[in-house]
């Protein structure tokens, strides 16, 4: 880990020297009871390339991030969450400060109405879960942008492109990065990744199967790229 | 390893030599689509330590363990499943060959009816999912039983002993080990536990905190006491 700290401050590539990058990542965890809950199959592999690679370019990084089983990246300040909620009230505090915001985490669209702090008894009988739908983070980020770059994800199995420009314009972002989860190679717990970006400039982009390192690394060269105004 | 291995050949006390121990473990899995599923906090390592235990005390052991991040003990059949249905075929095969079975997985009681393979869009209204019950797998081996010295666990949050006896009684069970997870330093993720076991014999115990480790030890003493008619 030295030599990692070693190698980032002789690089002389530091594009995002003097940014400040809030990035998510792996899942959230929401409680039915004290034994309980619902979550998703995210490993926070992706968030956590994006974290590192963003601390390799020069960024001071804040990592978000769900329960995951990954050392913590060099370098950067991480911040456990474990609900949606907290998620939520993590990332609004943090955004007005961010330069480029890039939410990676998978975080629950549903939590249970009810959360029991006991163990609920099972009874014989089918149990109906009533579920709410969480505050959306990246609606709110899109609202709140002033000039933050705001990077969404998407996981589909269907429509890919098309369920990816409609998240791109609903939720304001400037740069969607589709993944499709049907692929097991894409997958969520694979060290390898396949994606499409989208932007709102029109950029329009598939990025072939690569480490999930490399897959951060030609993500940020488009963002910069767009940032600075080169759209290509 | 291979020191725990010889040591294990050296060890004179091999009281389960020539027995076949089935040990359950972790959690399951139950799929609501190709992100999201429902499961619950067991670490698997109480499980865990009670079939390294039994290999130590000489037995042949098979250990159906649901997702956990735990090395394989050493020495032991390790069979992984995901959902309470894969445990139920997994356990029930193997149940006919056993002397001892203990179920400390946390198997769900409820799975979702719906199972999506691909990825279930979110509306903006509430969701209702609609869970059904999982088959029972104690309540199927305490039918099944022959001779097996059956075991089952019981994590619960209120009234202990009153919810395991019913439950020793109701399934047909040799014992059960009851385990307080409102206590922390009892809970799923913990290295330690402190539980309090009941015996079809009347036999009634609490064991104070001690390591999962110690706890399999001391239980395995109660069991082969059990087992050789030495209800004390």
């Amino acid at each position: 880990r030295i030599i990692e700290v070693i190698e980032q401050h002789q690089s002389k590539e530091q594009p995002l020297a003097g940014k400040k990058v809030l990035v998510t990542a792996g899942p959230t965890i929401e409680v039915v009871d004290a034994v309980r809950y619902f979550t998703n199959h995210s490993s926070g592999k992706m968030g956590f390339a994006i974290a590192e690679v963003a601390r390799q370019l020069g960024a001071e990084v804040t990592l978000v991030t769900g329960p995951v089983q990954l050392d913590e990246p060099v370098g950067v300040e991480v911040i456990n969450v474990t609900s949606a909620k907290d998620m939520y009230d993590a990332v609004t505090k943090q955004f007005n400060e961010q330069h480029i915001v890039i939410k990676a985490a998978a975080v629950a669209d549903y939590r249970p109405k009810k959360q029991h702090s006991r163990k609920m008894k099972k009874q014989d009988d089918d149990l109906m879960i009533e579920m709410e739908r969480t505050d959306d983070i990246l609606k709110t980020l899109g609202k709140l942008k002033t000039d933050q770059y705001l990077v969404g994800f998407a996981a589909e199995t269907d429509k890919l492109l098309e369920y990816g420009q409609g998240k791109l314009e609903r939720k304001n972002l400037d740069a969607i990065v589709i993944n499709d989860i049907s692929e097991e190679q894409n997958g969520f717990k694979s060290d390898t990744n396949a994606v499409h970006v989208l932007t709102n400039k029109g950029f329009n982009k598939a990025i072939p199967l690569k480490s999930k390192h490399e897959i951060a690394s030609q993500l940020f060269s488009i963002f910069i790229g767009e940032m600075s105004g080169d759209g290509s």
